[in-house]
Formats: structure tokens, sequence, C-alpha cells
């Protein structure tokens, strides 16, 4: 294993550590317990976002923090859950008064871990609200999962809750956009290679030098099955169709087309399936409306993709369109 | 080899009609002669932005195509310079009418060919000026190089310059700033793991498991030295010392931090280096003002980062805090 780390029981410190000082104009990091909110939380009148999860997936969450997305993230050990009590903290630290939203990834611990930390936010006075987020179409249930697991839609989720949050929206209609995005976005990943979590110094699976993992987890869970390396639009069309199948795309339909890296893929890769995937979601008459092509929901240095699709609403696409202004999105 | 891609010899055509179709709101996709030009090119009455090289560095130079950055960017194929041709077109299609600045990292092939291209354009009564950027400290000559490589550094410099020539400047106050970056900006890098050329299908050269390139360059020419793997914060060290030597950093300074990865590198690990980087630089008296981490200029999935320093004062600061809307840097 090599990697730019120094002990491997302190990289998710150190890491964050970094992260506060460069963007100290637009995050805090709150060392103990590790949480990272806005600059200039809480924002009073404004309902809260706070979301979370195993660290590993950078930019999420952390690089979502900010006007208009998230007003905390809570960062767990690298693909471990973080514990009640930080979440808890960062809950109380973004209430602005009108309650939180919890955005939480369809893993077991995070659920549970997130559902007491809401109860003590609440004995502290704080309403809090939850969405989980599953959007992986590959398997029902799987290694951590009862359900389906929460991917690189998540984005998607915070993005436009966020915008309604910005705008004024009260706990219950921030939440209930949030449901809508979940409701309407689908995403689906593949390996290339595995990645190599600190702490265990071995990747976390074994392809040949011909085989991929199609439907990957972001843990590296299995996904649908193994098979032989294929041209890139083959493996597109692998993640394109299911899940416009499962969406139920229809001709008419506008959708944002996010084409995300795992961590360790070239962004010029990502452009090639970004292409096929749009080709193929308009042979079925949909129109690509919005785009994003990044490695935004990763798995340490993962090779491999995935494709997400959201059926947008005019409202959800103006949401969408709003200011954010985060350290890995910004417009 | 496995990568996102389908033909090898159309790698970098795919690419960028995936780039053109996500980002037709700020860029257009010429595709014979390939160059990317923004998409209200050519905005009159300023003075045009073109830079270019081999691709496999994205989102360099492609990414930072559009409103004050570059107005054109001529990609060749993958770590391979573009012909005279190209380059000339994009210089033609990129002037307002107030000549162009060709911002050129210094490989031989691409000072040559950029030096034709000038000579084409000007034919065509479009007034050239050219800055070379060579910021990396690494070596003097090298495999491709008469004199030092142009790396991470030029990100700043096509910013800068970028910014100057969207306020009004005329050509030679463009290039008088763009040269001005040049003399404060150095570079040094790390491999980790190799990339692999597509048309070439095995890696570029070999670490073992416990090797690691100090000094590399961006496509993956030798550097200073092979060595055994160390902590992050020693690597930083012999990345942040040499530059900081080479600058002449002196206390009191003011500098632009800028930890890049070189396309497999988990962001959370640039965050690392990050940190200990800016201690460095603080240890001798400096003050970090303005940071940028991720990865900005990639050998493919090359693993391993890159530390580049700018000394900045008031006009550089103003001009790089400028607002740019590119696909890849966006404030």
């Amino acid at each position: 294993m090599k990697k730019l780390i120094n002990d491997p029981a302190r990289v998710v410190e150190e890491s964050l550590e970094g992260f506060g000082l460069a963007h100290a104009d637009v995050v805090t990091v709150h060392p103990d317990p590790l949480y990272v909110v806005r600059a200039d939380a809480p924002v009073r009148d404004k309902v809260g976002l706070v979301s979370g999860g195993g660290s590993g997936h950078e930019p999420l969450h952390v690089g979502f923090v900010g006007r208009g997305m998230l007003d905390a993230a809570v960062p767990g050990p690298v693909f471990t859950s973080p514990t009640p009590d930080p979440v808890a903290a960062a809950t109380v630290a973004a209430n602005g008064g009108r309650g939180v939203l919890h955005v939480v990834k369809n893993y077991t611990g995070d659920v549970l871990n997130f559902e007491t930390a809401a109860e003590l936010a609440d004995a502290e006075g704080v309403e809090v609200r939850t969405v989980v987020v599953n959007d992986d179409v590959a398997v029902e249930d799987s290694l951590y999962t009862a359900g389906r697991r929460g991917v690189a839609g998540t984005l998607a989720v915070e993005k436009i809750a966020g915008a309604a949050a910005e705008r004024g929206d009260d706990l219950a209609a921030v939440a209930d956009i949030a449901e809508r995005v979940v409701a309407n976005v689908r995403s689906m990943g593949v390996a290339l290679e595995a990645c190599t979590v600190p702490h265990a110094g071995t990747p976390s699976f074994e392809l040949t030098e011909d085989e991929i993992e199609v439907g990957i987890g972001i843990h590296g869970e299995p996904g649908r099955h193994r098979r032989a390396m294929a041209p890139a639009d083959e493996i597109t069309e692998m993640l394109t169709n299911p899940v416009a199948d499962d969406l139920g795309l229809a001709a008419g339909d506008d959708v944002l087309l996010l084409v995300n890296g795992m961590g360790g893929t070239p962004v010029s890769e990502l452009y090639v399936v970004y292409r096929h995937a749009r080709r193929l979601l308009e042979s079925r008459g949909a129109r690509v409306t919005r785009s994003l092509v990044g490695s935004y929901v990763t798995s340490l240095e993962m090779q491999g993709a995935s494709v997400t699709v959201l059926r947008l609403d005019a409202e959800t696409t103006a949401l969408w369109d709003a200011p954010v202004h985060t350290v890995a999105l910004r417009w």
C-alpha cells in the first residue's frame, strides 16, 4: 500500500485539518467531536441540512458544506458510520431555529446512528426530519444494507434540498423536496480496480487484469456480477439501461445526467462514458437538460465510474441551478 | 490495461465529444482541426488567450476555457504536442481584434509547434505573443525539454493572465502579467504509481511496492531520484522545500499554495499534503493567502501529487480572485 498519508489511524483527522485550513472562508472543522460546519453556521431562520457517513467518499459530504447545500457534514472513520454523538452535535450546530433535515445514505449503520442522533438532538429541542437516499439500482439488499444502497444520487438530494432550505422553505417542505429527488434518482456503478482502506492495508477485493465488477458499491461491496472487460460504450450500456429502466424513463422526460468517477479514474474517461450515456438516454426520447461530470462520490482511489439519472421538473431544475458555494460545487 | 475507453486511437476525440455535449453553455468543440473555444468566441476587443499541449492532463487545458481564463485550448494526442495547424486555427478563432497570447508549457515539441502556429496566425493578421511556463524545479533538462518543464504552475499563469485580458489589458500588458507569474511560480511532483498511455497499453515506467519517484514529470519523465516510500509529511518536505528554496521564499511573502493531484490520488490525501506544505511555508514566515487543492494538471490515472507555490502581490492576488467561469475552475 502506497498512500500519501502518515498514520493510518489519523488519516481522517489530518485530511480534515488541511481541508479546514484551505477553506476557512467556507467551512469550520470542529475537531472533537469531529464535524464540519458552514463558517457562518448556524444560519438564523433557515432549515439546517446535515449529512455524513464513512469517510473515503470525498468530496462527499464535507466538500458539499456551504451556502446553498449542507450546513454540516459528519465524517466517520474510512468506510465506517460516524457515531451518534458527533451527528447530534453537528445537528445542534446546524440548527438556525427552524429544524434540521438529515440526509442519510441507506446503510444500516448510518440509518441507526442518525436515528439515535435525531433523538439526542430532539432532547435538546431541535426538530429533525430524515430522508434516506437509496438510489443504487444494482442490488436490493447488500453487505451493509437492507434495501438499496445510497450512492452518487445523494449529491442531487443535497444540492436541491439545500437550495430549498436556502430560499426559506420550512422543514416539511425541504423534506418533501428531498423525498421527491429520492423518488426520481437512480444510479449504478462499475469498478475496474479496487481501492485499499488505509487501516486494512490490502485491496478490498481483487479483480484480474481482464475483470470488472458491474454494480459495485461505494465501499467495494459486490455488485450484480463480475465479467470480462469491455469497451466503454458497452460498459456504459450496462450502467445506463438498468438506471433508465428502473426510473421508468419516458419520452419527453427532462433529466440531469451525472457521470461520477470513483476516485482513480481520469476525467477524460468520464466524458467518454458521458457521451454514450447521453446518447442512450436521448434514444429513449429523454432530454439531458443538466449535466455534471467529475469525481464527486468516490471510493478512495478505486477505478471506475457510476451513472446517475435524475428526472427533473421545473422546480427541481430551478433548485439545481440556484447558486451554491461549497468547496466541491460552486456556481 | 483496463480503461473506460473504446478505441485507443479515438480516445481524445470521443472524450472531447462528451465534453462539448456536457458543457455547451461554456465551450464549443471544433472537431477538425480539433480545438476547444469559448462558446462566445471571439470576444471583441479582448486579448485572446490560447494554450494547449498533449492530452492526458485534463482538466488542463480544455477545462480552463471560458470567461476569465482561456479563449481556446488545443489538445494534441495523449502526451503528444498538437501540430501547428490546429493551434493556428484556434488562435484565429480566439482573436477578438487585439491579438492573442500563447501560453506554452516548456516542452520541445510544444514550443516548436506553437512557434510555427504563431507565424501562420501572423500571416492571417493576428498578432501573437508567447509566454513559456517552466515552473518545475525538479530537473534542469529532461526527456522532452531543454530547460525546466512546465507543470501545474501553468494553471496560475492561465488564470491570472486570463483575468488581465478580461479586464481589458492590451497584449503587451497581458504578456507582462503572465511573465510575472512565471517568474514567481515553482512546482515539484512525486509519483507513487505510473500511468498507462492508451495506445501504448503498458505503464510508462514501473515502481515497486515500496518505491516512489521524486521530481516526476507530468508525462512520467524521470525526476530527481527514486527512493523508498515514506510518510506523507516527509514526502511533502521533499517537494515543498526545493520549491520554496528555488523561489527564494522570504518571511512576509504572500503565496498561493496549490496541491495538485496527478489523476489517481484521492482528494483526501491531497489535503494531508496541503496541511504539512502550508505548515512548512509558514515556518519560513510566508503567509498562505490563497489555496487550491484538487486534480487540475494530471497524468491520466497516475498516483501522486505536486506542490506549487506562487508568490503573490496585490495585483496578481486581485486577478486570481477575479470571476472565472470555466468547466474546471469557477468562482
